[in-house]
């Protein structure tokens, strides 16, 4: 478990001074608060800036490390969180990459209450654990009682595996979004896609779309907006490939062919599923 | 050491055949090849799909895990490459929010010879990385021979530290660019700055665009291209809050006041420099 606690007291006694000026000024002194340039003057005093949320992201091997850390980076900013990095043992877990992680819960010491369920993508080793009768149960107790039901990537059919998609939009990598069709959800093309207490990425470096959507979500807005200059989430790809509707035919051609195992094990796993 | 080999195995079985068809199609049917509105359809046959670089990423406790994970999604899909996830030693290292990774080579085991040096940064650890001589030792040396000498966010002050950015331009995370001077650095505003072989990038989530820049600069821009569609980078932040130009007043006056300590402690780091 990640406690977030030295960060948190940093950053509390630094932001509480500021944001009791703030209020002060707000209230005494009308005509000392700054317009900002974006229309009415926020009240930074009012942003809840600790809170208490646990959040469990489940690692497996062969996982896509990205998946995870992007939405990581995110939620390691929230003052106050329990972040815990849940698999089935406590054993170090190794990406498809080849990276590997140590988890700091399982299955039976995460908590049985969450604010976030998290699922990350990856290929062989998603549909792997997509099969694994253990991570199944995990995801289907866990995500019947949490706040919020989450992935990105692949990591949505481990959600639909679990029958946590039935009957919701949700997305997923360009590669095997469809195939949620199977696990009862509505495919949905979109960067990250909400439907109710379901919010899920698409491929890979969507976690940080997703991740500061969550931060509004779980905290505010003006909260995003600081982890976001905090993490200098200011994009600037130097090339224009990065969706199949923007990627140049010849790149979409060879990678739709690179994905093409993977796309059809996504669909055989999705046309078993008896939910 | 990250061996991409059953990865690169299957990715080459799939795209070796799609190559050659294209090349067939180039010499014998130039009729049949599609300008993929593009302008000029490209060989793919000519891609350099295969390579033998070895990459050393420096990892250290105190980190942040963005800073390498960033890269390493897209040096990852470098077929052919070797990642080495290099510490003082193998024990396991933990990031600032807390995640643990395992390494898996030391200053001792990493190669002499590498295509590129990457350090990742973060605040308290990285200025006690930038302080530790076994690190800078390490640094100065394998940086001496590396092809390319590189980093994301404060990891630039490592690399100024170890002596290797005297009189070159080179960015960081906009809480500690301007320290870079005192190590002889130019510091320059940009997400991606090269002077010859010294590749910086900004803060934390530039690692994405850096590393896309890096596979165009290692390999093409069409490997860059399918590296980019295969992580679906394509990003659509929820707010425009990520540079210091474009945040709103309230966050950015919020965000340099939390980062005021450690600009401090980089400036007075790069004061101390005697190189």
């Amino acid at each position: 478990m990640i406690d977030i606690d030295r960060r948190t007291a940093t950053l509390f006694t630094i932001l509480a001074p500021f944001a009791a000026t703030s209020a002060v000024a707000q209230t005494d002194h009308p005509h000392k608060i700054p317009d900002f340039g974006h229309g009415t003057a926020r009240d930074m005093s009012k942003v809840p800036w600790m809170g208490s949320e646990e959040i469990a992201m489940l690692v497996y091997p062969g996982m896509t490390v990205m998946d995870l850390i992007g939405p990581h980076c995110m939620f390691g900013s929230l003052m106050g969180v329990k972040i815990h990095i849940v698999a089935k043992s406590l054993d170090p877990v190794t990406s498809d990459a080849g990276l590997t992680i140590v988890p700091d819960a399982t299955f039976e010491t995460c908590p049985q209450d969450l604010t976030v369920l998290f699922a990350p993508g990856g290929t062989d080793g998603t549909i792997a654990a997509s099969n694994d009768a253990d991570t199944l149960a995990f995801v289907a107790d866990r995500g019947a009682r949490a706040k919020y039901v989450t992935s990105v990537c692949s990591g949505s059919l481990i959600l639909g595996a679990a029958g946590l998609l039935k009957g919701y939009k949700a997305t997923s990598h360009w590669s095997c979004r469809e195939a949620l069709a199977g696990f009862g959800a509505i495919p949905t093309d979109a960067r990250v896609v909400r439907d109710r207490n379901r919010i899920t990425g698409a491929g890979v470096t969507s976690g940080l779309d997703f991740g500061l959507s969550m931060i509004a979500e779980l905290r505010d807005q003006i909260y995003a907006e600081c982890s976001q200059l905090m993490s200098e989430y200011d994009p600037h790809p130097p090339f224009n490939a990065g969706s199949i509707h923007t990627a140049p035919d010849d790149v979409k051609q060879a990678m739709i062919e690179l994905a093409a195992d993977f796309t059809r094990k996504a669909g055989s796993l999705a046309a078993a599923y008896k939910g």
